[in-house]
């Protein structure tokens, strides 16, 4: 099988379809089977049958909870015992850090000093060891090969991870299992975790449902890399949705190709339009990057004329004291 | 019996218990059965053990859908053709005007000329005709009669009305079935059509499960009226809760009295404090008047330790351009 010049994951090295129910068996009564809603008035908008998977709902308010769960849970005892670490600022961290305090085991979380207070104090308030780094991928990487050495904790990757990648497909399986015969899927796309994990759950169960994945115009690396065969790395990216703001790891992307995972873009102002509009008429808070998918579908080009969508709400964790239909709420940086 | 110097309306015209499962049943398929919702962060702040009724997601966002729907399945047909009418400027207009669309008759409502262009603009949008008067109880009650005399709509008060409380009261009975031993169930107050329809539930259902109102501080004529047996009006109402600045009416007073619906008052801070952390931490978007009730939770006294607490989310209607715990949100006024 060739699937092009940027193809360099050995097919048979990368997880299939039959791997995700045992992920869905492993996280049961670990992670909340979140609701999920309809409205009408999207609906309307979008001239399309909508289904809203609310893993804003998820245990530290993202789907990332059941990646991180779903990597510890595949480690051996002994390593479970010896911690887990990573680098990231975002969703994954606070994640690992909380699956960790779960599992009664230290977690280490490497951060660049850049990082929002606020996003320190969520790692911290999980029980996470923080380690402060200088803001570049070098110090970053590091830093947590220092941390690794040193303490013998397993570094789980926010995405391009097994593990990770099956966890996260459970909430597009659960998904399924509820609604049933979606003529297409969409869900956001960053460094391609849930996006590849999506693919395998509709491989496994519902092989005739496209899969969308979302990404901002402002951070169009995946669809420019899935277009090329090539990965490109993700080179200042602006926009609002700072959890797609990385680039594609090489066994996402590998999954996204072999599973010819749809990549769209959208602009600035249609995420926050569609961030309001959530926030509004199904009184949900959901964060910008979650938005990123409404905002596909609302634009047109996604769904067919009454199809059925489903849409995967990746995560609740907005900043409540900026919001970016607000003055000074920093649209488009 | 008597119930003291305040006790105006004949018991024996009080709707009772047994009519709330004919409510429910009248309603069903027609309000959407609202999912009950819990968070471990607020289990903890509280010290209790809290279930969360979402009427945040009721139709038209509020349960005040439950009441005007059921007042008017309680009108005749011929009634119904003529339409149907009230003075209001929150929920409840919004409510009437959605079910009267859903009938395909006319909804009229007076309005101050007052009233916010948000809330005018929500209630054209479910089709009502809007009459604008000055901004005096006088001028909407002059208003309201010359339509009703005109049109022979039949008027339907936002609280004071049996129809109305039975069908508010079908929230608390779903609330009941669904989480079942309750210690107390805590609802906010305003006209009291919600708290004295959870009396009523509570009293068919669960008659050990103490029903408690919980009042802004700053608008507290519930409070007093109860406390000194006479209805006060409310005068100068000062909070944030806009769903509560009324005062009881003939029925509600009574009702909360014949049930002993206890009142409690929570201060602006307080019910500031406990939105925000709704939509921080359980991912909600609520209006402060359903923060009313949570605050008066989590300033302690109304539970006990480790006591199952019912909680009504009374509605999600927000103002998202002015976030009360932003600068120029209008805290405490």
């Amino acid at each position: 099988m060739n699937d092009g010049p940027g193809y360099t994951w050995p097919v048979q090295e990368l997880p299939g379809p039959e791997l995700i129910a045992g992920a869905a068996a492993r996280l049961r009564g670990r992670v909340h089977r979140t609701p999920v809603m309809r409205s009408r008035t999207l609906d309307a908008l979008a001239g399309a049958r909508l289904q809203f998977k609310c893993e804003n709902f998820q245990r530290v308010g993202a789907f990332k909870y059941r990646g991180a769960c779903n990597a510890v849970l595949s480690l051996s005892a002994a390593a479970v015992q010896r911690g887990v670490a990573t680098h990231s600022s975002g969703n994954h961290a606070a994640a690992l850090a909380c699956v960790a305090r779960e599992f009664g085991v230290p977690a280490y979380v490497v951060m660049p000093s850049t990082a929002p207070p606020a996003k320190r104090r969520a790692v911290a308030g999980y029980g996470a060891q923080i380690f402060t780094c200088e803001p570049t991928l070098e110090a970053r990487e590091a830093g947590l090969a220092e941390v690794v050495a040193r303490t013998g904790a397993t570094f789980v990757h926010p995405f391009n991870d097994s593990a990770v990648i099956l966890g996260q497909g459970t909430a597009a399986l659960e998904l399924l299992e509820e609604a049933g015969g979606l003529e297409c899927l969409v869900v956001p796309v960053g460094g391609g975790g849930l996006a590849a994990g999506t693919a395998l759950a509709v491989a496994a169960r519902s092989p005739s449902t496209r899969v969308v994945a979302a990404e901002p115009a402002g951070a169009d690396d995946a669809f420019r890399s899935l277009r090329d065969g090539v990965i490109y790395p993700s080179l200042n990216p602006k926009t609002i949705a700072d959890g797609l703001l990385t680039s594609l790891g090489e066994l996402t992307f590998a999954l996204l190709r072999r599973y010819r995972v749809e990549v769209v873009t959208v602009a600035e102002e249609a995420i926050v339009r569609a961030m309001r509009l959530v926030w509004e008429r199904m009184k949900l808070v959901i964060e910008a990057s979650a938005a990123v998918p409404v905002a596909a579908v609302l634009e047109g080009g996604v769904a067919e004329a009454g199809e059925r969508v489903g849409i995967i709400l990746s995560g609740g964790n907005a900043n409540l004291d900026s919001l970016p239909w607000k003055a000074g709420g920093g649209e488009g940086g």
